[in-house]
C-alpha cells in the first residue's frame, strides 16, 4: 500500500471535446478530484482549437500536478472519420504531458474495461456504473468522455502497466 | 508583384522524419532558404520525439521568421500503418505553427502537383525535378521529405489558397 498520495489524469483524446478526470490515491483509496470536457471552438481553424487543448490541458496540471497520465490508444480502425482529428489532438496531448514532466501511460478500451470492470467487453454504462460506484460518486459522471477519462485513471492506479508513450 | 521579400515554410509532416523547406519569394523570383529534414530519435517515448518535432520547429522559425506555412494534408486511406503517428505529429505541426502565430495553409498532394508541375498526377522524381528548376538549385534536393516540403513552399507562393488551418 503507498504511503504518499497519488495524482492520476485520465485523459479521452478528442478534437472537438478532450475528456479528463483527476483521481486521488492515498492509502489504497481512490478519492475523484475533478472530471470534465475541454471543448474547442468549432468553426475555429485546427491550430487554434489544438491550442485550447495544450492551455486547458496545461491549466490542468499546473492546478493539480498529477504524478501520471493516462491516456486513451486510438486504433485506426476505429472511427475511420474523426480518427485523424483525434490523433492529432492526442499528439498535442502527449506532447503537452512530455513537456510538463508527467509520464504518460497508454491503454486500450479493452484494457481499460478489463481493469475497471474485470472483462474486457463492457458496455458503456456498466463502465460508467463501475466508475461512480468505484469513486463513490453520488451521480453518473457526465459527458461520457469524462466518464471515460475517469475509467483510465482508475485503470491506472489498479493495474501496473509499464508501456510509457 | 510584391514588395516585401515573403519566407514561406513548406513542411511534410512525419513523425520518425519531418520534412521542411524554406524558400524565399522577393520581386516574383523564389530563392531556397534552407531544406532538411527534422529526425526524432527512434526507439524514444513517443512524447519525447514529439517535443523533438515541436522544439526543432520553433528553432526554425524562429531562425528564418516565416510569414506563411504549408502543410501537406493527411488522406485516412493514405499509408494506413503510419497516419496515426504521422497525425499525432502533425497535431505537434499545427499547434507549434499557431502558438509561434504563423498563418498555415494545407494543400493535398493533388494540389502541390498541380501548382508545381502544372498536372496533379506528376510522380516524385517529376515533381523533384520541378522543384530543382523552379529553385535554381545545382542539385536534386534529398531526402524526398525535404524535397516535398519545398514542394509545398512552392504551392503556397505560386497559388492563392484561401484556406487556413
Amino acid at each position: 500500500m503507498e504511503s504518499a498520495e497519488q495524482i492520476i489524469l485520465g485523459i479521452d483524446p478528442g478534437y472537438a471535446d478532450m475528456g479528463y478526470g483527476l483521481i486521488s490515491r492515498f492509502r489504497g483509496h481512490d478519492r475523484c478530484l475533478a472530471y470534465g470536457s475541454l471543448r474547442t471552438a468549432a468553426g475555429a481553424p485546427t491550430g487554434e482549437r489544438l491550442k485550447d487543448i495544450h492551455d486547458g490541458l496545461v491549466r490542468l496540471i499546473e492546478e493539480f500536478r498529477p504524478s501520471k497520465a493516462a491516456v486513451e490508444r486510438l486504433f485506426f480502425s476505429k472511427n475511420a472519420k474523426t480518427a485523424i482529428p483525434v490523433a492529432e489532438a492526442r499528439g498535442v496531448i502527449l506532447l503537452c504531458l512530455s513537456q510538463q514532466e508527467v509520464p504518460c501511460v497508454e491503454f486500450s478500451p479493452a484494457e481499460v474495461k478489463m481493469a475497471v470492470c474485470g472483462h474486457g467487453r463492457a458496455d458503456k454504462p456498466e463502465m460508467q456504473k463501475m466508475v461512480q460506484v468505484l469513486l463513490g460518486l453520488e451521480r453518473m459522471p457526465k459527458p461520457d468522455d469524462a466518464a471515460d477519462a475517469l475509467a483510465l485513471a482508475l485503470a491506472l492506479v489498479s493495474t501496473n502497466v509499464p508501456r510509457v508513450v
